[in-house]
């Protein structure tokens, strides 16, 4: 099948091997899929973290001699099915899925193995037993939406929020705005949001930010109310970053950190120490929240169409990661590999 | 007065000031001073701890172009008070205290200040407010350990602990050896223990550590049970720690910094987002830990004749402080200005 492949640290469009579905598996048909910051960052970063990988148990390293097929933030169609299923759901039903393949070893990653290609590719293989018929009526580009507004509404809920506490996210990105949503649906405000680009914070007040700032101009931590736990969340993912936080945060702060630093940081802990603050690193999402992040796109709790800023066919992945890039332009692009 | 000084980058005896007693305050006699593990570390990165305090707002830097007496783990005797003091306790009373002076414009640090000399001198001043009497028969000796006995309780009660977790305690100086204490008196088990000295793992043991391990031999993370939440007490507060314990901690792993590490230092936080690690900094305690741990000291809960493994004079304050460098003979040093 064709797919726009990570090959020699950059992305092209190739002839790679039909996925065939093992036992319990389905095969989809790719009808978008989102183009997520991380992907950026991996393709950017790919060697340094394929070395990282095997320093962490249980992470199986990509072969980047091999090809790799982007791409966890998708929508497809039943196509067929492998031995050993169910097939509750009928070949050309609208699914999503978490990007992961359970097995014995551990799981797989849909979209970072050289096994299971993601959704950057015509057709993926994925689990049956964590397939999510879209319900009737939504369309595929607003299910895609699921996995990357599931990462927010996941930050949100690690997040632990008391009584009294007021949020405040930094980098109104994907990964920001579905924070935003998260919180707006939780009903803490005010929802305080930086971020230095104008159409991110315009997107931030339309996702339900109630202060937005722009901090070429001031800082958003000063909008935080004395008395009142600060809940920070770090959507930026950049070195520095943390430090920057630990240096504003006032005392007793909650940080979230919900931006993917791949490179290794510098902080200075007696800022945390002095402060007492807490970190809570966060990643992904748990199955219930993923689903209810579905349910939440078809029950229209989410302005969904203000998110997605561009489509493009196998043809434009490459153009679409430089693109992305610069956050006036873009928000979400959503790969159509069909196209 | 005679107080052994912090001047000019190192420690000597000399002549200061007479404290003198102002509004609220108590003047004290001091009676033993435990030193501390901070006050090394301030010895050693002062210049960089005084810029740094000019970042922290509320925090009130230290000249260091003036004469510092550290010492904040006392012991006193009450001599005479200040002006608008209510004189409850009379002349002669055994007292311990909070190294705090409250001020209109934030507290002040008894110890870490030009002007409140600690207990490294003959005579402090303290706060009339935080004085505790200390309970009938306890030596001065033992209710010196209250402040960093304190360090350690709090450092368990910021952990918030659940039902299951199971604690490691990284490093068994003075702070991880009253974590010990602390874990302990909250019935949790087994406690988990690691030290590269054979002393401190005496010690360790002695304090109620179950497990006690010699990360030279083995990995102590390897004694952790799956299926229960670690809780890490990071007690060492050396550059390059955390991101041994990132590395080296299990999925969903709480971390309490206790250790004041006041150097930059680098952490791979891919580690944290990989793990959903929750990193809890903490300092100090509050009044209520603190009088609390001055009962427990008095109730004889604390094997604390264990702790104290040397006492000096003045004189003796210089080659204390290099002598503790040595794990294998000190704990906690105690100076008697009076000698």
């Amino acid at each position: 099948m064709r797919a726009a492949v990570f090959r020699s640290g950059g992305m092209m469009v190739a002839e790679v091997p039909e996925p065939v579905p093992a036992a319990g598996q389905v095969l989809v048909k790719t009808l978008c899929c989102g183009i997520c910051g991380s992907d950026l960052h991996y393709a950017k970063h790919a060697v340094h973290m394929t070395e990282l990988s095997k320093r962490v148990p249980g992470r199986a390293p990509l072969d980047l001699s091999r090809d790799v097929v982007f791409g966890h933030e998708f929508c497809g169609e039943v196509l067929d099915y492998g031995p050993g299923t169910e097939r509750k759901l009928k070949a050309g039903t609208l699914v999503c899925s978490m990007p992961v393949i359970p097995q014995a070893e551990g799981h797989r990653t849909v979209g970072y193995s050289n096994d299971f290609p993601g959704g950057f590719g015509e057709r993926m293989v994925l689990a049956e037993s964590l397939l999510l018929a879209v319900p009737n009526g939504l369309s595929a580009e607003h299910a895609a939406l699921t996995e990357p507004l599931a990462v927010g509404i996941h930050a949100v809920e690690k997040a632990d929020l008391k009584e009294g506490d007021q949020p405040l996210v930094i980098g109104c990105g994907p990964v920001g705005l579905a924070a935003i949503v998260g919180l707006r649906l939780k009903g803490v405000h005010p929802i305080i949001a930086a971020d230095f680009s104008p159409k991110r914070r315009e997107l931030a007040a339309k996702m339900g930010a109630d202060i937005v700032i722009d901090p070429k101009k001031e800082s958003p931590y000063a909008k935080l109310a004395a008395g009142r736990r600060a809940v920070i969340f770090e959507c930026v993912g950049v070195p520095g970053l943390l430090q920057q936080v630990f240096e504003a945060a006032p005392k007793d702060a909650r940080v979230v950190v919900a931006g993917v630093c791949m490179e290794p940081d510098r902080i200075e802990p007696l800022f945390g120490i002095l402060k007492e603050l807490s970190v809570q690193f966060v990643l992904g999402y748990t199955p219930e929240e993923f689903a209810r992040c579905l349910r939440l796109l078809a029950e229209g709790q989410v302005e969904a169409d203000a998110l997605i800023t561009g489509k493009v066919g196998l043809d434009g992945v490459k153009g679409a990661f430089e693109e992305l890039a610069n956050p006036e332009r873009h928000t979400k692009i959503l790969v159509e590999p069909w196209r």
